[in-house]
């Protein structure tokens, strides 16, 4: 049942052998790996604007727009350089994961793991509310709470049926939409900054009166206090998340491998960077304020722009929904190619590190859009509400990675070690002090959320790798230990005569069992004789044993059964045979084996017992493959 | 795993033959059977308000509560009188499914069956609902409609667990709260007629405003039309839910049965007929008008008559809220009742039919839940949504029952059976002129979606039937059919060599089989070497077949040999068996076995081939049960 189910939503399997392994030159490595961070442009800017507008009074605070973005962009050149070495260093793929295992020890590898895994739900449920916000910006729906939050599961659930599917990373499908916007945004970019310089980019008009709102609902300085500044850092310094994708998909580029991924790393950087400047730039001149259940900041800026809601701003718009739901993909593809590096390492549950078998993707695909779906509901798809949440993970794993990489210069002492260790050194401090900045400054307002589960998880890995160890110990034969021989009873369940069991019958034959009989369950003596009499119409061989239950129920008298035949024979396996019907349609097996499968459950835990099922097989319409019968 | 889990949350099993067949005195009998019906006086004065407010200019719109309440009160009468026909000629128990299947066919009682299944769910989303309101109207928090949702949600999950630990109609249980209601609304009652005749009942302050708002919204008519009247008195008619309770537990009663039913049910039409009639008297006067968000007309009369919110008032409210749960919870009973009866004629799926087993009423329990959840997100927790489904399903059994009634009377021809029919036909008449009245009236407003559904359940029913028969039809054994000799391959598949694999190695010994093999799938040389020498060094005396997979796919390569195996013996039956760890804990029954679980999925549709898992237990701390090891 579960299986014609799953092939109905799932399509047929596939094997892993057919997995591919296509080199992608940097033009579509660009497209996969930079939707993420490319895409944190659509809310950057609005989230440092709205920490700004909730304690600086109007207008004063948005002239720190820009200088905070020049800090976020100084630190992206920072880390991007950072992870250039990280590239040189790991070829065959280096994500924080791998970096801290190899040169820090277990628990920071665990940790970063953690991390990397709260961060990609983040990036799920960040970039679908963020991308159903664009959609709800330009069709004006942005009020309606409840529909933004159907709508956001919607896309979950559909890039969840879309990747149980086994949709792929092609780098078409990623093409268009990354390029699309960043086409859409640098037009954007060019008509805005043509406007400023000819003087025609004014004010946007509403804003004076939902100033007016942020002053009536918080007490606002007249200057940013350092902490606020702070906490308007973190968060723009989410754009900063997606930055290391490119060091884990070294080997998917053509060679050489880690030039060409170096190099579409400064390309991603300098489109994100000037993305991100060129928005806050527009930002702090057209002055827009966070319309909380309304616009988004950068489609009240795009109308601005292009002069209204025309053909370009509903590119902008569309452009900016894509990119985000490409970045929330690549998510989906990280999430089980992490779940399967940790489960080999024995920290999650060993069938995920089988990644031969699609049912591993499956599970960690299920996993992740079920943890997003809840983030979404909980936290309403509201952008602003998830933002603190997500920078920690983010940063948690830049800094072990790159402390992962000041280790490996020490060790290894490579050519140029002494330059490269001092760009990670520097890497790794930024990235720490933005770690502490972010939950110093956000603790309250979410940052604490990741604080408690990453070491929640962490826990979790530990006590399953040592579950691991101890079962192993446990399981292990000891030297010279040997097979025993022992006896076997077969009781095969029998309701009444069928094709079924008679089916059932024929197969515990052909074990040749050292004691065979079939067991029946009856109410009345009217069952017992009707029974009796279809045995010897079909002369069956095999002793019968009739149970009575006035209750007709099933399992007692059968335990009890058992228990006799254990009493009687030592050093005996008891093998319970039930016919079971393989029907073609799953809704047609809810209607039959439900006795069976009670029957096996409580007989689980029994010792010396096995459950055997016999499928009988009821194919086509009329066709009855009556196996063992004549 | 799903038995350890189970067993966590609905407690240990419990056994058919200890259900018990208490007969209960009438006092008793009367809390547990009335608390649906009397438990509807809580929102039905209001919901024949919401019509007539919406539609007539206050205050002419109450002056029709007393007569609408009056022709309710009649209908109860007329069908009342007419149940106790039905308690008399069906001693053990007649249900609108019994009476219409016994007297008048198939398909008059699936519709009945149908009618009454989404009868009960109703019962559960609009008692909950209305429940809520109650609480919601004493603490102010009926206009936060997550909230009111969140809470209904929560005490249904309460309701299904608890009734799925076993919670029993136990008479105490249900004594306190309906007699607590019944107190408290008599003494509501007492107060506000007292107030009434000495003349200090004014009318709701509150309430010119609000009948102002219902003018801006609608357009108001001087007079009430004939259609909105038959809305109205649709409305007023779900007090008459319930009322067939007593007629379905007629065996529970002490002796004489059927003479101690008929007087409860008199009993409870009274108290039923009283409340309702009172408070709509009392509503004519105090002229309470329906906020919606806002409290309930029966929280703003109590104000009124109680003189505020005082300990009286909360009674009064707290009451409502726990005879409503009441209510909800005689429906957990009577859905898998119902479901058991209709199971048993082969119209559900077999198990339900089964009331030996505990897993019968949890799967009704569970469905129950879910489709009362369901109800309760899709109506936002509101009963006025709630109530134009409601009369359908209601009404169609009542028709149906005392139709079969009728049709009962005429083939008996017992004595005084000139005066049964007539008081049955009657009652027959009324109700289906009412059930017409109510999809008529109704129709657009929700009314439409039992007439879609309730047709619908009864086509799902059919086709279950259909499914039965046809594979009974086509298991059947033919006459002198008999079992065939056949042979048996074992194969025993291995990891590495534990006790689990020696376990299920001795195990597949003892069975004799006509050829065993053991199968191991290997990535690279060195582990074909390690496992021959773990086979040399264990001494197995069972041939090692070593399968090569690169990525370590398991399923194909098994597939491949079993296809193997197939070409070369005929007449063969192959037998998997794939050792397993039964652990202690479920949690930890996810980290292992999940390789066996997919290939048992797989080899599910594979004719001739039976999959055996030989559980290996490891138990307590530090022992092992190492059966067939020496």
């Amino acid at each position: 049942m579960t299986s014609t189910f799953k092939r109905i939503i799932v399509g047929k399997p596939i094997a892993t052998s057919e997995e591919e392994h296509q080199r992608i030159g940097k033009p579509t490595a660009l497209a996969v790996f930079a939707s993420d961070a490319i895409s944190s442009t659509a809310y950057a800017t609005e989230e440092m604007l709205l920490v700004l507008l909730m304690a600086v009074a109007f207008p004063t605070s948005h002239s720190y727009l820009v200088p905070i973005a020049i800090a976020a962009v100084v630190l992206l050149v920072v880390v991007g350089t950072s992870y250039t070495q990280t590239i040189h260093a790991y070829p065959d793929g280096g994500g924080a994961y791998v970096v801290s295992r190899e040169n820090i020890g277990p628990t920071a590898s665990l940790v970063a793991g953690a991390s990397l895994l709260v961060d990609y739900t983040l990036t799920v449920a960040v970039s679908i509310s963020s991308g159903v916000l664009a959609i709800g910006s330009a069709f004006g729906f942005n009020d309606k709470a409840t529909l933004r939050i159907g709508l956001a599961l919607f896309f979950v659930g559909m890039m969840c049926l879309g990747n149980l599917r086994g949709l792929k990373e092609s780098g078409k499908v990623f093409a268009v939409p990354t390029y699309f916007y960043v086409v859409m945004l640098f037009t954007f970019l060019a008509g805005g900054f043509y406007k400023l310089f000819t003087g025609d980019l004014g004010e946007i008009h509403t804003s004076a009166e939902l100033a007016k709102h942020y002053a009536e609902e918080h007490t606002l300085m007249t200057s940013a206090s350092l902490f606020i500044l702070l906490r308007a850092f973190s968060s723009g310094a989410v754009v900063l998340s997606g930055v290391e994708a490119i060091s884990n998909g070294v080997p998917a580029f053509r060679k050489p491998e880690s030039r060409n991924a170096s190099q579409t790393l400064a390309m991603m950087a300098a489109i994100l960077g000037l993305g991100f400047l060129g928005i806050s730039t527009l930002a702090h001149h057209l002055k827009p304020v966070v319309d909380e259940g309304g616009e988004t900041v950068l489609s009240q800026m795009a109308k601005s722009v292009f002069g209204g809601t025309n053909l370009l701003y509903y590119g902008l718009q569309f452009g900016t929904f894509a990119i985000l739901v490409m970045a929330a993909n690549t998510a989906f593809a990280d999430f089980p190619r992490l779940s399967s590096l940790i489960a080999r390492d024995g920290y999650l549950p060993r069938q995920l590190g089988n990644r031969g078998d699609r049912l591993v993707f499956s599970n960690g695909i299920l996993a992740l859009s079920g943890m997003a779906a809840v983030l979404i509901v909980v936290f309403q798809a509201e952008v602003s509400a998830l933002i603190p949440l997500y920078a920690v993970g983010v940063f948690t794993g830049f800094s072990l990675s790159q402390f992962g990489m000041i280790k490996h210069h020490l060790k290894l002492k490579e050519p140029k070690w002494r330059q490269g260790l001092a760009i990670n050194a520097l890497g790794c401090l930024s990235t720490t002090v933005v770690l502490a900045v972010v939950v110093y400054s956000k603790f309250t307002i979410g940052a604490w959320i990741p604080v408690v589960v990453i070491p929640m998880i962490v826990m979790v890995f530990r006590r399953i790798h040592r579950h691991y160890l101890t079962t192993d110990r446990r399981l292990a034969a000891e030297p010279g230990q040997k097979v025993r021989r022992r006896t076997n009873t077969v009781v095969v369940l029998v309701g009444k005569v069928t094709k079924g069991s008679l089916t059932a019958l024929a197969y515990a034959r052909s074990l040749n069992p050292d004691r065979l009989v079939a067991v029946t369950v009856v109410a009345e003596p009217e069952e017992q004789e009707r029974i009796n009499h279809q045995w010897q119409d079909h002369q069956i061989p095999v002793e019968l044993v009739s149970l009575y239950s006035p209750y007709r129920e099933l399992t007692r008298p059968i335990l009890r059964y058992l228990d006799d035949l254990d009493a009687r024979y030592e050093d005996d396996f008891v093998t319970v045979i039930v016919p079971e019907f393989a029907l073609q349609h799953w809704w047609q097996q809810v209607l039959h084996n439900q006795s069976a499968l009670v029957l096996r459950t409580r007989l689980r835990s029994r010792p010396n017992t096995v459950v055997t099922s016999v499928p009988f097989h009821l194919e086509g319409d009329h066709d009855v493959v009556a196996s063992g019968i004549e």
